[in-house]
């Protein structure tokens, strides 16, 4: 067992680097002075350069394979910790560290001129440097290795094991029965939530807190600080922190709260022994949105949450909301309304966004697509499954920053998040008949608890397949959302 | 000069890690959930492990002595660079490295006994330990070396090119007049400041933002928050940050906002063109206790400064001011009595405090003084120079941290802040006979502006002595201090 103390060790120091990486990005997003990022900048190029030579570090190679080859010998866990660490490693070795250096000044450059194309709303100024992201990303691809085509390999860096297949088949039962969906929400006229007067900042930040509170969150293993955009990072194993952004006019911040929440609870739920190593994480994208989407979505916007909390959010609110019925309050934060925007999305259209990004990616790689004429095949699928005309490149094509950091194959983890967690939550339907009642008292603890038995506690020991395997008895089954859809819009 | 340019290249990198080493300790002391503790110290220890095996790399070494063969081609900010550099690789080089875990592993002992013995106010728990850590701290001096004895290693530790002579000398003419004041201020019956109700703890928050923004600090390089014990701390060229702390019954903070940001402009001040470097930083701890003690008491606690902020504080606070007059609003914050604490100290007593600290430091190295008879001798002294009856250990030899740290020949430090403070404010008003006016006009710029000329820019380019030598033209001299607190008490 030897090998395995010793992985232990090196993957001790790598994590602690890791979450010293990811307080200089906290403290970046949330603390530093206006004048200091430039600075910071030199400081995250010292710390990733240790850490990239800690990680492909020729003792880890060999322990690695000492440890691969009595693999069975070992607990869960341990078995775990070889996987989790051989992937890492393999990412990190297999690159060419001039192709890694190519890479990151490409995309930094790809960045730049995404900004600028986008402000311009102007695809031609990005398609150039987008084209060459797409070539280094197949490049890359041939690196990393693949079975069947070049995208598995994108695919299998944001999700372990996923594959354009399975994307595919994902898709083909989902994509019918969510057009007519939106087909038939585009013919009402429901209104989001329209109130007034405006929400005082304050009482939404210790709103906040309260929505944190009733799921469970600890807050003597984290915070809640403010930042432009909402995100959950990991400092430590007793020290998940998530941000929140306010505005007058909006009570998103709830939900933002939830769905930073849900990503919280997870890595909170994490056991203590697998501490300090890089199992010390939620497995993957997939599995880590299911759990933002769970609480955020199935949880956090069905009725029987809203008759435990309402009261407390017209305490907060009074003026806002004193005569403002659950039920309506309810139907507002549900509306299905077809847009351009992906991050505006309701959780009906939200998947057509990403199936049409998918399709998009998984052609590109075929090479049946070309960059220039994206746009165009953008809008016509925008036309085709949402019904939406996009008015200019800026809230289409150009709308994510994803495909300028070259992170392609990322989107379809937002979807695999939503599936999921219909899947588990139907699984816990099982494990608790009365879970409507369950919310509607209050006892969200009982949730988090199965949740952590279930998924938490294992960190990232078991891949994701594997994990919801364990946890709802079958792969990932898209009849699980179709049928939460088809319940909660009937 | 390319030895040069590979010397800044490491000095970069380190610089870098050790503000990262920063931002770890400023989130433990200001935002650190309270489990997360723990972790937060294998990270430390992760990343001490890093910086000191890229101080100690044996390129350094040889880079600095092929840069010492040339020394007088170079800038004085590339002579100011080997030098510092040559003194840190030192330090880091000449303990072997089973000393410097066995020194850790006793001080963390130490620190553990020194708690309990205070708690007990029981001192002879504390002895053996501490007899340790002096004969760790005499073999330490000797793998440092020292030309007369080893008190002047220690000293040199935390003021370079301090020795046991020159604090005697700058006590021998300080002691008396010293001893006469408190005599004479011990016959008064002066209070402090005596306020109800209340001071609001948000207001206060609020003013010492106003504090910090009235002495020029600049809140786009660096932030004010809140922690246990004020703090000033660096965590990149632009990234300055001091903490406070508030109490409702006290106006201590304003002093802390002024003590801290005499630091912090310092380090505000230091010129851009040696960020990153281990020049980025004040020269030492005596120099920088200068500057924070030249703006909290010197300027801070003067009439002209709150002729002019006086009305700002009574709008902050108007239920506790409005009636006060500023005569005797600063009668209050200058009252002279003698106590036992040290951090409780007074401008004219807190002297002697330090004063005590040396000569049982300078006589236990000299070996003329048994750590057994510690109690004896601080009571005594205490008796002696400042007329005070110690009531327990707790509040006697046990009061200060220090010891247990190994921190001997850091007591000095803080004189040596005082008394640079006068020859350097001595040396302003040479320079602006109109000095009182400027503070009255409010017009601090004008100061701040020429320290940072003076002082601030050069960072650790200069020794301390040749550095007040540049600003005063003379080196450390008593007579400015003492003249200042006659002229202030008089």
């Amino acid at each position: 067992m030897e090998v395995i103390s010793s992985l232990k060790k090196e993957s001790a120091q790598i994590n602690d680097l890791k979450n010293i990486m990811s307080l200089l990005q906290w403290d970046q997003e949330v603390m530093i002075p206006a004048r200091a990022a430039k600075m910071r900048a030199s400081q995250f190029a010292t710390l990733s350069g240790i850490i990239h030579r800690k990680e492909i570090a020729p003792q880890i190679g060999e322990l690695l394979q000492e440890a691969e080859e009595k693999l069975d010998e070992f607990s869960d866990e341990d078995q775990g910790l070889v996987r989790v660490m051989r992937r890492s490693y393999d990412e990190n070795t297999k690159l060419p560290e001039e192709f890694v250096t190519d890479y990151s000044k490409l995309t930094s450059q790809a960045l730049q001129t995404w900004i600028e194309a986008r402000q311009k709303a102007n695809f031609s100024l990005f398609a150039p440097v987008l084209q060459k992201v797409v070539s280094m990303c197949l490049q890359k691809a041939d690196y990393l290795g693949y079975e069947k085509e070049p995208y598995d390999a994108l695919l299998d860096l944001h999700e372990e094991g996923l594959t354009t297949a399975t994307v595919d088949a994902m898709f083909a039962d989902l994509r019918e029965p969510l057009i007519a969906m939106v087909n038939h929400a585009g013919q009402k006229s429901d209104k989001g939530l329209t109130v007034t007067p405006p929400f005082d900042l304050a009482v939404q930040q210790e709103f906040a807190d309260q929505v944190l509170a009733q799921i469970g969150f600890d807050f003597e293993r984290g915070r809640q600080d403010k930042s432009t955009h909402p995100f959950t990072t990991s400092l430590g194993h007793h020290d998940r922190r998530v941000t929140n952004r306010y505005k007058e006019d909006s009570v998103e911040f709830i939900f933002s709260a939830l769905h930073e929440g849900g990503h919280a609870l997870y890595e909170q739920g994490i056991d203590e022994k697998i501490a300090r190593s890089h199992l010390d994480t939620g497995i993957s994208l997939g599995i880590h949105e299911s759990q933002s989407r769970l609480w955020e979505n199935i949880i956090g916007r069905s009725l029987p949450f809203w008759e435990n909390f309402y009261p407390k959010l017209q305490k907060a609110f009074p003026e806002q909301f004193k005569n403002m019925l659950v039920s309506d309050f309810l139907k507002a934060i549900n509306v299905v309304q077809p847009g351009m925007i992906r991050v505006e999305a309701d959780e009906v259209t939200y998947n057509l966004h990403v199936l049409i990004r998918f399709e998009i990616e998984r052609d590109l790689f075929r090479d049946l697509l070309n960059v220039k004429d994206l746009p165009r095949v953008w809008n016509e699928k925008y036309k085709d499954y949402l019904g939406v005309d996009v008015d200019s490149d800026a809230n289409g094509v150009l709308q994510d920053i994803h495909w300028s950091h070259g992170s392609f194959g990322y989107f379809p983890t937002y979807s695999i998040g939503n599936l999921a967690s219909a899947q588990i939550w139907a699984a816990y339907r099982r494990y608790d008949a009365h879970a409507e009642s369950t919310i509607r008292s209050g006892n969200l603890q009982k949730i988090r608890l199965w949740l952590t038995e279930q998924i938490y506690r294992h960190g990232s020991v078991y891949p994701p397949s594997v994990l919801l395997q364990k946890v709802t008895g079958e792969k990932l089954n898209s009849a699980y959302f179709k049928e939460y859809l088809q319940e909660k819009y009937r």
